[in-house]
């Protein structure tokens, strides 16, 4: 298995502007939070990418792309459907290959010097078949999330046997379907927004979406489920963070995450502790 | 003096894309950098407001002012010199009214509940002349800033009489000309980034564009330095600090600040400190 390409999706209403603001990464380098996203995925030795975008804001995705801009091609989603809709934009461009997927109002902060692209990235390669990457989450937040049930692989920690994955679940839903042996009580495996897909998704997306009645969205983990009683597919826990940036106040947590964990460490925290002093 | 209209200077190249920044405002709501600044300005009773952009931005910036968007004109920098040159631009807008000048890469702080804007137009419209918020600011960072020298207005605590406006002064330059009465050892006042301006500063800009040589970019701070020489002109300290979103992490910073001085303190104190213990 060799992934080369990655789908982006970020033609969501309220996401789309996300990918465009800046941020400091890492390496302490002023860059829009979708370079970022395009640093990690390239050094996961990705080399072709689709965007999935809103009708017309290619131009300003091609200035926030930086250096990576030769690598995109962007797919514009018109009558949009949803999630699912969106991703299925991309079925010829990623052709009959596995294929590396991410969510673009996620930033992702690796606890590593390997980035959680490239950590999901040879897990799938390794286990040769689509992985999920998940994180264990608190309960209370269930509502904001997709979450798998399934059982821990033998002697591998943090990979998990999918069986069940549940778009926004209730907690009543996911303590029948999704508990997942060796969680901490009331955690449970949320998706992280990042996963290495067979792409026998797409067939499953077209379907479902087919099947959907007028005006209802079509979301991936519907088709992840189908996945997941056709083919082998797991979930695998990465040594990272995800942080939603199109929360409420999402972008500034993450940012302090990036700041915190990188050479700008000491410098940042000494401004934040000035800050609070005088406030 | 009635103040209603307003102009915001956005054409630099590494600032255009600024304004369009998303933020948490002191009310807890998500906005952009841009909407922040128009809510401060048309609350301080600012009725109209022109923005110079880089030729082509003006849909972009229409969308980012949210329900301001009805009071903008916009006004493209073609073939730009300097932040001087990108006033100008604003001439006829402005009449023969004094108007309220706000850089775009700042976003300013109120330690009360009225704006930094509303609290300068209030100073100006109380004396009757041209007055430029101004800040103490520390010697090491004069390289940064225009400073200005003058000496106290009696009676009034946080007012000077301006003499003279120098752009980035050199540390010897400012102990020879900028130090003013009653500031700390080492600090000077250094502009804000927010004047209110007598229409007489369009005819100093035209005079000091004109004599400059070919390829030299306009300074504000020059045709400041001909008003000061030329008319009563004052500057004010303001209580408030402005947050400069250009500089590396100044969007963190400001962000910070805002939250820690709204209602969402507890909230992201108690965020930032699980950061800080996890890394």
């Amino acid at each position: 298995m060799h992934i080369s390409k990655a789908i982006i999706t970020a033609a969501g209403k309220s996401q789309a502007h996300l990918p465009l603001q800046s941020v400091v990464n890492r390496s302490g380098d002023v860059c829009t939070a979708l370079e970022t996203l395009l640093n990690d995925v390239t050094s996961a030795g990705i080399e072709e990418i689709a965007i999935i975008i809103r009708p017309g804001s290619a131009n300003e995705y091609r200035t926030a792309a930086g250096r990576h801009a030769e690598r995109l091609s962007f797919f514009e989603q018109d009558n949009p459907r949803g999630y699912g809709d969106a991703i299925l934009r991309a079925k010829r461009f990623a052709g009959d290959q596995y294929f590396l997927h991410l969510v673009s109002d996620h930033l992702y902060v690796s606890r590593t010097e390997k980035s959680c692209a490239a950590q999901l990235i040879e897990v799938a390669t390794r286990e040769q078949c689509s992985v999920s990457a998940v994180q264990p989450t608190r309960e209370n937040q269930l509502a904001s999330f997709g979450a798998v049930g399934g059982s821990p692989v033998a002697l591998k920690s943090g990979l998990y046997q999918v069986t069940e994955v549940i778009e926004k679940p209730t907690p009543t839903i996911a303590e029948q379907h999704l508990i997942v042996a060796g969680q901490r009580a009331g955690h449970y495996l949320c998706l992280f927004g990042m996963h290495v897909l067979s792409p026998a998704i797409f067939e499953l997306l077209e379907k479902n979406i087919a099947q959907l009645p007028d005006g209802q969205l079509a979301s991936l983990s519907d088709s992840l489920n189908r996945l997941a009683h056709t083919q082998r597919y797991l979930a695998s826990e990465l040594d990272g963070v995800r942080y939603n940036i199109g929360e409420k106040y999402g972008l500034l947590i993450a940012q302090m995450a990036i700041a915190l964990s990188g050479g700008d460490r000491d410098r940042v925290l000494t401004e934040l502790l000035e800050l609070v002093a005088k406030n």
